[in-house]
């Protein structure tokens, strides 16, 4: 089993010692005995607090300390000359102050003092891997890098060596927290929790050396699946004393289990619906049972009416989330954390922000994103998320002087992207999102193209002009790719079911909820309060009134938020119809730019990257061929106007 | 493993004496053994007419006897006062002279003279089983009703009870051929031909029984699979020899084999394309190799391009038959018979008749239809395809005083809707399109309303008024599907994949060659020689001008031929647009009528067939609301025309 070091093939780093004791000090040593070395004059220290005396930059470091302390995850990094601290507290902050020694040490010159404390408590990625492969969805659910680095035949992988890899690579980027199992939870996954308990433990030992705590998602009907019970009811003391027990063991195998995941009442899983009870029941039952043990359950609000009647125009599915979740604000235990993702529909490439992420007042909730390329691209097409996710993590929920959703969030999770091909995630570029997720969930302000920077610079051995012209091809491919697909924020014109290549009414009729309006006068949903949906009145003040009025909803947003006729003129001076014509000749001529541009330091690649990459894009080029065509198209035949600058559009 | 009777349950019959010998002699004197007895005074005899002497009536069988043979399959029925005989030249003519008794006798009445033969020599079921399950399509491609009934695990099913079933429901009306496996010959299925040769000659046996031929599905590229040669090219003196050797070792399993047939280059199977050489020289080669056993080549003309581009206005699929068979008519060996399916495209509700069915003029062809109902309901929804094979069958291929489509064929060939349910074909009802098309193919002048009389009194036990009511529901139910679906001959407008269901857009911009191509204007398929594909210039006259003309075209095949504006007056009088929304609301409403029919005799029925067909029609509501909605609200989103007589059309 050969694969990919990713951003962890080429470091090197000068002797480093080590004031430190504990598990995970211990796994700092194991990696520097793996590190290839630099000779270098100056004299590196890594210590927590407590032996900092040991460290010849002690009084610079106590100097540097946060009044409220660098917590578990922090550390200070102090050089003076010839001298190099790393300090922590603790020793997941030492394993990151390693790990960011790791990252910088060849480009770090002169004195400096940083302090590094991650913005976000928990920083989870989320694996949706299916212990049993599904007879649709394989191995790993919207997987698109080969099957499962976990299971394998129906079973826990026993060689670990890939987890242990896939768990530094996670460490080296700041997270923390992974769940290992599908939130489907089916008839072999109900099981993990009973049959499977010693591998996950073998498995959780793995990622605990390096500071990781691992999740299970569970199924809220295994009591009915697993014991004698009729019933999930959370509010019958035999299922809640079924839970405490079957939590008991998972703790023995576990004992620092982070806790569960939860998928209920959503897409057909079971919930507590079916006992008329709602989401909290739920929810603070399972909480309950993890309490003693300091567990947390992450429950998702990806809730809405998956078997909706297209013709029902008064349901609206972006509205769902919030309105099963807000009249219970309030009603979740403490170690409850609502799992919310960013937008009110699915990981479209582009979507209006969830109002949940502002308007949660008593609930600890987590973001949730998507690393994996369900809806953009599929690891096939080069998309790069930074920017996106960044827009998500700086968007102030108040529309003005108000807190970010990072500075909301209690957590921040994603899907991740990681298969078990050998470069892990099938499109090399595709290794950039995993990276770029891990250092945005520690730090939300990070610039997206330092990050590409720095992870490619980590990644290839190349020259400096080289690396600015890989990272410039790769620094907008989020636009380009919202550019070639839905326009304006309508979002879902993907093929049903795969969801990669365009296919305009796929799911215009469908029961999901996912709809574009378009006839041949006009296109989007109506979502305002006037006359709509009343989907906009779910956000606070400004923001109510800037996505209601049609001339003040921004441009990339305005079909999520209404239905505005073809000659509509949008802020930037174009009609949409135009706009969208402009953007689908756009974006296909800058992903011919992107094949280009690439193909010319294509060879400076080692031959498995330059091949890989060339075949991607190539693949891409078509991909946004039939996007632009497609959309096109659909819209001529719709709107019988043609391109203003006289392209070819066909009939 | 309990099965249904179908047709075959509830017959009975006075005392037969037999006169004949033989191995099918011996079948029907088996089959007397188990037939139900009714006391009668009619004396009844079987004979063959070498021992035609031998019963009371042989001076009135000699003087019906045709002046040119009964042929092998032929027989002959007299009944004079209390005699009756039934007489054959052949054990194949006897045994089905028998099952024309065991059908009509407790109908007779009077003296009278029949004399039945077939009207076209091979009458053929074709099973698309896979012995291996496909991961897409299954057990058997394109069925509806459970597993295949030949193949299980792996492997021919070691108990034949259920295939001696069969073959006796397929001899009872008249076919004399199957084709075993699917014509996507895999993998596993090339192997049938070596590997699985004694399980075949087992099953042969079973359908020797009763007269029945078995045929096998080959791979073309099986010299490459099953043997050291790297090329399967037919001017290859290796490939003739390894097919030589091939099929001497199959004819030594099932010495009266009837051949093979041949899917090749089409839809990506292999074929004789890749070495440059044209269909006539893969046909006669394997035709070579057959034809010291008597064997045939089934040769399929289903060859289109499959990697169409949409934008590709130049390239038309209904072409693509005549096309690539034409050029080389002329070109096969006697033993090669062309299949031809019935329409250009692919057993739509609705298309026009392939123009190869009237061109060829030196080439043996068999005709094509689909019993499984792959784009008719799939089974779920009710549609007795009988009206439309005799459509297909009493086509006149010159337009006027021609021979029609059933004179000029050399052989009938059909998928089969049967599977391993234990009603065999999903929806009860769907058994009167077995039993239909094997009445069809022996005679094509019969009334399918007729037919339907004959089937529903062979399988229910009920009273004439019940009978008349349900042949009554089931009459049309063709022609309501038609109107509830793609309207006009358009086709295709079906999910994508499974062909249940509608997806207006679903195959508009697929690589398939099926568009409608319907804008702001107007819809259809502009096939004309003055401004389209010219696939109307492929008819004869006065068949070319009558599609050509727009006025003159038949309305139901409108837009398979003509891209016409939706204001466009059709012959019934009515705009193209409001016969859309007209016939969609018929169908529809057609069906609540079928149901509320239904559900008033439905308790004359035992449980097991009231409530298959209750849910079954009760799914076919649903499913034609879908339909009717999807498709006028399409229509009426594109053209922004509502209907006439104001009932509801979704926005």
């Amino acid at each position: 089993m050969t694969f990919d070091a990713c951003w962890l093939g080429g470091q090197r780093l000068p002797e480093v010692t080590i004031h430190a004791s504990g598990a995970l000090a211990q796994t700092i040593r194991a990696e520097l005995r793996q590190t290839r070395r630099v000779r270098h004059d100056v004299e590196v220290a890594l210590c927590t607090l407590g032996r900092l005396e040991e460290t010849p930059l002690a009084a610079w470091v106590e100097q540097a300390l946060p009044t409220d302390g660098l917590g578990d995850e922090g550390f200070v990094v102090v050089r003076r000359g010839n001298q190099l601290v790393v300090a922590a507290e603790a020793g997941r902050g030492l394993l990151y102050g390693y790990f960011y020694l790791l990252r910088y040490f060849e480009w770090m010159t002169g004195d400096f003092t940083v302090v590094e404390r991650p913005a976000v408590p928990v920083r989870m990625l989320a694996h949706w891997d299916n212990l049993v492969p599904h007879p649709v969805m394989g191995a790993v659910e919207r997987g698109y890098s080969g099957g499962s680095i976990f299971f394998r035949g129906g079973r826990v992988v026993q060689d670990l060596t890939r987890v242990r890899a896939y768990a530094r690579l996670l460490a080296s980027i700041g997270i923390n927290a992974v769940v290992i199992n599908n939130g489907n939870v089916h008839a072999a996954e109900t099981r993990l929790i009973t049959d499977h308990l010693a591998d996950v433990s073998r498995m959780a030992a793995v990622f605990r050396e390096y500071g990781i705590a691992i999740y299970l998602s569970v199924n809220f009907a295994a009591p009915i699946e697993l014991s004698d019970l009729d019933t999930a009811d959370p509010l019958d003391e035999r299922v809640a004393r079924w839970w405490s027990a079957a939590v008991g063991r998972v703790y023995d195998a576990v004992p620092d289990l982070g806790g569960f995941v939860v998928k209920a009442d959503s897409e057909n899983r079971p919930g507590p619906a079916a006992y008329g009870r709602h989401h909290a029941d739920g929810a603070n039952m399972l909480a309950r049972a993890l309490a003693p043990y300091k567990g947390t359950v992450y429950w998702r609000c990806f809730v809405y009416d998956c078997a909706q009647d297209w013709r029902d125009r008064s349901t609206d599915r972006a509205r769902a989330a919030y309105d099963h979740f807000i009249p219970l604000d309030g009603l979740f235990d403490d170690n409850v954390v609502l799992q919310v993702k960013h937008g009110p529909l699915d990981f479209q490439v582009r979507e209006a922000m969830s109002p949940l992420l502002g308007e949660l007042q008593e609930t600890r909730f987590a973001l949730e994103l998507q690393v994996t390329q369900e809806y953009t691209g599929q690891q096939k097409d080069l998309c790069y998320l930074g920017p996106w996710w960044r827009e998500i993590l700086q968007f102030d929920t108040s529309g003005g002087g108000g807190p970010t959703v990072a500075e909301r969030t209690k957590a921040i999770v994603a899907v991740s992207n990681v298969g078990d091909d050998p470069n892990w995630t099938g499109h090399k570029l595709a290794q950039s999102n995993l990276y770029a997720y891990g250092r945005l969930a520690w730090d939300p302000a990070a610039d997206p193209v330092s990050l590409l920077h720095e992870w490619a610079a980590a990644t290839f051995a190349m020259d400096d002009r080289t690396r600015a012209e890989l990272v410039s091809i790769m620094a907008d491919s989020w636009r380009t790719y919202e550019r070639y697909t839905a326009p304006l924020g309508v979002g879902f014109m993907v093929t049903p079911g795969t969801h990669y290549g365009p296919s305009v009414n796929g799911y215009e009729y469908s029961a999901w909820g996912t709809y574009h309006f378009a006839d041949r006068n006009g296109v989007g949903v109506d979502r305002t309060v006037a006359t709509g949906s009343g989907f906009t009145g779910q956000y606070p003040e400004p923001l109510a009134s800037r996505y209601e009025n049609v001339y003040s909803c921004p441009d990339e947003l305005l079909l999520f938020f209404h239905h505005v006729p073809y000659d509509h003129v949008l802020q930037n001076g174009r009609t949409v119809l135009q706009h969208i014509y402009d953007t689908h000749f756009q974006g296909y001529e800058e992903v011919e730019s992107m094949l280009t541009r690439w193909k010319a330091i294509a060879d400076r690649f080692d031959p498995g990257t330059r091949d890989n990459i060339t075949a991607r894009l190539e693949g891409q080029l078509k991909n946004a061929r039939e996007w632009r065509d497609q959309v096109n198209t659909y819209f001529y035949r719709l709107s019988g106007v043609p391109d203003a600058s006289g392209r070819t559009i066909y009939r």
